[in-house]
């Protein structure tokens, strides 16, 4: 079905400052538990977001308890370690290298599955690239329904997919550390580019 | 400074539906133009997100001139010429393996810049892993501006490398359509995947 809808406007400033503007990456966070409900919600808005071919390669293991997240232990930089253990929530991010397996049900009007299925190098390259889409989706997902994160690269991969993913094809990507940031640990906010500096319009 | 938040709830649903829910990938724009504030803003924006070590690798060409996309037909695949030849402005975007140079300005406060710069395939890897979350969250600030977007794939990077980073250690990335979409020609949203298909919490 067809929707007509009005030309859209910024969206109003409260919600540019809980996703951008004011958003901050937590390595402290409040003892305040991160209920189930808000972390079905981020991902059900993340998945609606864009991947090549709809091939939604993310996969997600929310790790809740303490006995989950001794098992990431091992993985972690030391410099990581006690912000990571304490935080509420760890979501291990992941990708699906076989996600062409399910295109036929991502992508039923065109065959899809047979462009990725026979070139395993482009297959994981794709699933990477658009897997890490979907990791920066569920970032502001996460914002979008009240929480903060701390998203982590430091961390040894092939410990993780050993520990979690040993089926071969799943691929960890980001940690993202989840709950409800303290604000008075933060540390001034690190520089970023002017436009200039990094686009153009030609 | 250290800013005192209430607890945040999540965005009123107007915004959920402009950037996840009901944003849609569109072939089709309207002859609307697209103005250079609105570019300039959704780079504002996103900008902000986060990346490890702060490294914001992503590079941004607008093309809106008929010049600077004729530069860019050879390499696109067939499938995708006529929408993007026809998009009011499409983005290159892109990312810079060489990154490191500017940590000392980026993250003044730790020496990040030895950690990546004696290692090219470290530095390779984490440039295209955190300039796709970057285009990511460029997606979605596009999207927050009341833009419409078409992100794509299949195209010749190779090409494109040659054509518009010639510099060599520029990376192209995906390919944005910009402009304000046409609803009636939208096909049918393609599946998604349930929670429990993707995701666990342990």
């Amino acid at each position: 079905m067809t929707v007509h809808v009005p030309d859209r406007k910024t969206i109003e400033a409260q919600s540019l400052a809980q996703l951008f503007t004011e958003a901050r990456t937590h390595n402290v966070f409040r003892d305040k538990p991160v209920s189930d409900e808000l972390l079905q919600k981020a991902i059900e808005l993340a998945k609606m977001g864009p991947t090549s071919a709809n091939q939604s390669p993310l996969r997600v293991l929310f790790l809740r308890s303490t006995a989950a997240k001794e098992r990431l232990r091992p993985a972690l930089a030391p410099g990581n370690l006690d912000k990571t253990m304490s935080a509420p929530v760890v979501a291990v991010t992941a990708f699906d290298e076989q996600f062409y397996d399910h295109l036929p049900f991502l992508m039923p009007h065109r065959d899809m599955r047979s462009y990725f299925s026979g070139d395993p190098v482009k297959a994981a390259r794709s699933a990477f690239q658009n897997g890490t889409l979907q990791v920066a989706y569920l970032i502001l997902a996460l914002r979008a329904v009240g929480l903060d994160t701390g998203p982590m690269t430091g961390f040894d991969n092939a410990k993780v997919d050993a520990e979690f993913f040993p089926e071969g094809h799943v691929k960890s990507n980001v940690l993202i550390n989840i709950g409800y940031g303290d604000h008075e640990k933060l540390l001034p906010r690190s520089p970023r580019f002017s436009f200039d500096q990094i686009a153009k319009i030609i």
